[in-house]
């Protein structure tokens, strides 16, 4: 058993194999992070992964369920790791998740450079705000602004973890488009694998999956669109698999 | 009535309303010209509109449709440009459009610089190659492989021409998006409008259209999906809707 805090509900991830602990005033996951766990590159009988800005840990969670390799993740927010920890333990995923409470701007120094296969983010969206923004909600803005780290530290972080070879996936919105493929070449992981998420057909897209591979020669593939609700507003039988694989209720 | 040379056939385009002249040892236009005279943004009433690498006229004949501003064709294969002539002059559309026989790389100082609202161009999408590959039909090797102009050409040309707030509309291939955005904004060309095109639901994108506009603020939109065919290999609604409003057979 691990300990709840008011307010945090344990919900089930993975048809009730995985459970994970949330609260609707601190964090809880998005389909952002489920899409990008559905989408990224992995490595399945080993490999070193890393999920930057891993909040209660639902991308390290997810993962385990894809490869056997050894995940970190690493969260600056004490109150979102202890959470991720509490729900590492409640699934017996001590030996495989370890959940690292820091600056990810450190991290290549705490965990090594160029050792990893794989690093995922799922990043604050939004610019930095003003001190009123933030006091509303301090968890929940930090992991949506650029409070503590930018698009770019994600990004320079990501290849200063991953070996030659290696893949950072990230997921976005589509109007840091062009921030994210022209970092993304200057820190040399070029971008290889791309994906839009619209919310309906004839809808613009309003998510954006990226892959890149560290020293690799250009090529990018723009892969199936994949739109998230049908005309009838429920989700389209390819998000049900996504999901439904993932998440149940 | 126009003269038509051996193996040249007088086709339709927009439901009988326009014909152009084709050859399918010389030049035929694709899809993909189709696609992006759809895509650009016109001025309906006034306006200096350029198609550059124009081939056998499709595009400004297309666009004549949509504006009633004047457009610029420049084609460097003198043999296209005579098709193009004779297509316009066939139409009555002398007194709207111009064919230019000439290497875009010197339309501004021809033409004029910063003066123009919109620029299209479908350029050449393959490397250049040697001698023999494009021995064999120097027309069409011409059309396809960037022997007289690369991308960077294409994109500096139509910033050179453009004015501020001016737009250029390029239909390319997925896996020179990143060139395409890249050269956009080293030219200040803000990439706006990306839609992406897939040949069939569930494939990877095989086609891509952008709009930047001169001197913009970023902000990328990603337009909904456009799938070509259906499970049938018949066009779909909105492919129809497109063509069929463009070209009848």
């Amino acid at each position: 058993m691990v300990k709840l805090y008011e307010d945090e509900r344990l919900d089930y991830l993975f048809n009730e194999e995985l459970r994970i602990i949330q609260s609707p005033s601190v964090f809880s996951f998005s389909l952002d992070a489920v899409l990008l766990a559905h989408f990224a590159y992995m490595p399945i009988q080993k490999g070193q992964i890393v999920d930057l800005c891993t909040g209660n840990g639902v991308i390290p969670l997810l993962l385990s369920r894809r490869t056997k390799g050894t995940i970190i993740g690493i969260e600056i927010q004490e109150r979102l790791c202890d959470m991720a920890r509490r729900s590492v333990q409640y699934n017996g995923l001590e030996g495989q998740i370890e959940i690292i409470h820091g600056d990810i701007k450190e991290a290549p120094q705490r965990i090594g450079y160029s050792r990893y296969d794989v690093v995922t983010c799922n990043p604050p969206y939004f610019p930095a705000v003003g001190k009123d923004e933030l006091s509303k909600n301090e968890h929940i803005a930090i992991a949506r602004h650029e409070i503590y780290c930018t698009l770019e530290d994600v990004i320079r972080v990501s290849s200063q973890l991953l070996k030659q070879g290696g893949k950072a996936a990230f997921v976005h919105r589509p109007g840091r488009l062009l921030d994210l493929v022209t970092l993304m070449r200057q820190y040399r992981l070029e971008p290889k694998r791309l994906r839009f998420v619209y919310p309906k057909a004839g809808k613009e897209a309003n998510m954006i999956l990226i892959e890149g591979t560290k020293d690799a020669s250009p090529d990018l593939k723009v892969l199936p669109p994949l739109v998230v609700y049908d005309e009838n507003n429920e989700y389209t039988e390819e998000t049900k698999r996504i999901l439904y694989g993932i998440i149940s209720s």
